[in-house]
This record gives structure tokens, sequence and C-alpha cells, in this order.
């Protein structure tokens, strides 16, 4: 497709943040309700959608149905939506519906928009913090409680004074699991919990990797817009792009993301 | 000793909430920093110690000496200094500090006061998203970003309906691994990663088991306090009382103590 225009980058900002005000807004009339009822999805595994979930997307969907009626839609909840731009709207209204549920603030609402190459802008926003991410068309920026400023990811350093996340330590399948383990025991320091809020830490230079299987487009392309935008690598484990999710391997530098891969794939 | 005043008690929760104050401006001034350094205070485990550390506490001893000369003080960085009341002052300046290391917001400053009985007041402060959570001489409640609430935990229910939460799925020693691992095959939903959080979610009502192993006593007596107001209870692995810390049970209610308890010991 033909290269954006300014006007065109700037609505889609302009967009994007007007559907993370609403996201805020329907994901924070649910969060730490007493009254929270959580549906379980698929019976295997426990993956509660939330009535936040859900109100949370359709408040999107309905501000992206008249601003940009003509651009394609990928939601977790809704399902897809074609359109005739060339650009596709990923969202996910609430990602770590786990932490949401138990009243964590490392869950996310992820928007991105992306064109035929992948993403090519993202937000990452946390409603209860008050915290917003962003990534793409020259931005890498994040809004907080307490500052705004400049996203750049960490520089290059040796594997044990790396920073590693992932949100669960069962990380996937376990041969998932076993070269995951095998790269965090030669990291300095390993946490779990944190959903897409590493993403966020990763962009923003607090940690060095993050390290995911199993994940769905949604799941990523926010942060692959706004990791890459402040510097960092973001692929699948075999060094390729990954806009459809899958296994993530996410770095703060080209250098770390080498000796990251080859321990996974080692 | 004999019962507080009235006047005692309003005098130790406003001397509280300066501490809390106090260590929250200390530790925000270097929570995220770039610069930030951090030693290691012992060769085996990896345990950073911020210059934040022992700012946060400095400036929360120096509030004492000024307001509550007489009364005793526990600190983490700056030990033991024996009091006359027989009130003690318990103080972790920054309880997670790999999570503040890492820029997760769910390290806490933790402050109680503690008379010959354990802790009967507690604050679990969170400087960064700016909650605080208070419990004791009457009080059990919150104050956050959004809303300002009483504190309660949740009511009984099976384990197989109950979050659990632990800062590490290493937990301690390998027994103590297996012992938390056999009960939170139990639970539905288990999140690691949230250090003195979890108590707070716990004395909110989000979740209903926290349990931890090799703790301190200045990292259980503000938890104990806040929980213990809201209605949970947290005891050692045994049952009894813990306010010196080791391995820490805290649960939403009774039932569910007894519940977690049996499995724990099974």
């Amino acid at each position: 497709m033909a290269e954006l225009s300014n006007e065109t980058r700037a609505e889609l900002i302009d967009v994007a943040h007007a559907l993370a005000d609403a996201a805020r807004e329907a994901t924070l009339v649910h969060f730490r309700s007493l009254a929270l009822t959580a549906e379980s999805k698929e019976s295997q595994r426990f993956d509660p959608v939330t009535v936040a979930d859900r109100l949370s997307e359709d408040r999107m969907r309905a501000i992206l149905a008249q601003r940009r009626p003509q651009d394609g839609i990928l939601g977790e909840e809704r399902g897809s939506q074609a359109g005739t731009t060339g650009l596709t709207w990923v969202l996910d209204p609430i990602d770590g519906t786990r932490s949401y549920l138990a009243g964590t603030p490392t869950w996310g609402v992820l928007i991105s928009v992306a064109d035929e190459t992948g993403p090519i802008y993202g937000i990452i926003d946390q409603p209860y913090i008050g915290e917003r991410f962003e990534g793409g068309f020259g931005r890498a920026q994040m809004q907080g409680p307490h500052w705004q400023r400049a996203l750049a990811t960490r520089g290059p350093r040796a594997l044990a004074d790396c920073l590693i996340m992932s949100t669960f330590p069962e990380v996937g399948t376990a041969d998932e699991a076993a070269a995951f383990h095998r790269l965090a025991r030669q990291c300095r320091l390993t946490r779990y919990g944190t959903d897409c809020y590493a993403y966020a830490l990763l962009a923003a230079g607090h940690i060095d990797l993050v390290v995911e299987a199993g994940l769905q487009a949604y799941d990523v392309q926010a942060p692959i817009a706004v990791i890459t935008a402040a510097g960092g690598v973001v692929t699948d484990w075999q060094g390729q792009p990954a806009p459809q999710g899958g296994r993530i391997l996410a770095a703060s530098c080209p250098d770390v993301h080498a000796a990251a891969l080859a321990v996974l794939n080692g």
C-alpha cells in the first residue's frame, strides 16, 4: 500500500487514543468489583472472559465504526471484520484476564493498527495505574501518573546481567518451558505474572527480555509496535517476524536478542 | 502493657501515615531511574539493596526520632533500636526490591507498630500507583487512585474456587515448594511475582490465599495487621501466630485457612 500521509498518521494516532480512553473507562467499571463473574471460554484451561472484556471491545468497535469504518478489525472477543483500506485494527480489550480477575494491576488494553507488513503503531494501556505506552509513526513515549517520558530500550549487556520476564513459569509446552528455563537460568533475575506489562517495561528500558509461547496476534501486535519504536527487537524463536503470535522473543537490543535466540535453540 | 488511649492510637496512625508519605517520596526519587544501581546483600541469593531502600528507611527513622523517640524500631536496612514504651515500629522500606529493580509496581513500603502481642496496626503502601492499605485500631480501609474503600476479605469457598499467590514458584526449600505446589494444584488459579501486594489484594477481597516461606518480621507484620483487620487469618504453616516471619499462610477466612493448612501438611 502507499505510504500513509502525515494527516492519516495523525488521525490514526488520535483514534487509537480515543479507543484507549474508552477501554480505560469500560475496564475500570468492573475492575476489582466484588461482584465480578468470570466465564470459562475453554473447558481445558482457565481463561476467564469477563463482562468487562466484551464491554471494552464493544466500546472500541463503536468508535471505529464511526471514525474508521473502512478499516478492518481483529478483536479478541468479537472476531474479524474485513476492511478496504489495507489497514487493520488489532484489539485485545483486556490482555491478562487472570490478572484482572485477581486484582493485580499488570493487565492492559492492547491497541494497534497494522498494514500488510505487520503492526505500524501500537498502544499498551494500563487503566488502573493510568499509564499509556505508545510507539510507531515516529513516536515512542509513555505517560504515567508521575511523569511523561520517551521510551528507549536498554543497551547491550551479558545475559548474566539481564532481567527476563514471562507470564507463567509453565510458559507453554514442556519443550517450550525447557527452552525458557535454559535461558532464564543464564539471566540475573526472572519475574513472572506480568502479562503485557512486561513488554511495556522492556520498551521503557527497565528489563532486557520477555519470552512467551502460545500467543495470539492480538497479544503481540501492540507490543511489537511499541518495542520496535523504542529500539528493541521482537521475533519468534527462530528470529523471524511474528505478527501472528506463537512463540515470542522480545529483546532490548540486537545483541541481547541474538544471545537469547542461541540459548533458546541450544 | 496497658490499653492504648484513643489519643495514642490516633497519634500512632498519624505518625504511620507521615512515615508512609516520606517513604513514598523517597522511593519514587529512584523508581525506574535508568541510573539505578543495586548492590548484593548476600553472595548466595540475588537481593538488591538500592540507594532508595536506605533513603526510604532513613527518612522514616528521622520522623520517628522526632515524633516517637521512646518507641523501639526494627528496620530491614538499619537494624534494631530498643525503646521504652513497649511499642516497636517495624519497617520494610521497600518490600520487593526485585520488583522495584524491574520496574513492576507490586513492591511496597511496609510500616507497622507492634506491642508484646505482635502487630497492632499496619500500612501497606504502593507509592507508584498511589495506593495505601491500612488496618488496625478499628480501621480497615484502602485509598487508591480511583476510590477509597473499606477492606474486607472474601468469604468461605472451596479450594477449587480459590486464587492463590506467592512471590516465586520456587517458594523456599524443596519441601516448602512441594507443599506449596500441592496446595496450588488444588486451587483455581496461581499467580506469582506480587511481593507484598498479594497481601493487600487478600485484604481487599480479591484473592483467597498467600503462601510464602523464608520471610522476616518486617515482611509480615504490616500484612498481619492489615489482613487481620479486614477479616482474614495469618499464621505460620502450623497454624500458630507468625509475627517473626518464616513460613506464612494468609487466608481470607478461617474455613479457607483450615483447608489450606491441611493440604500444606498433608
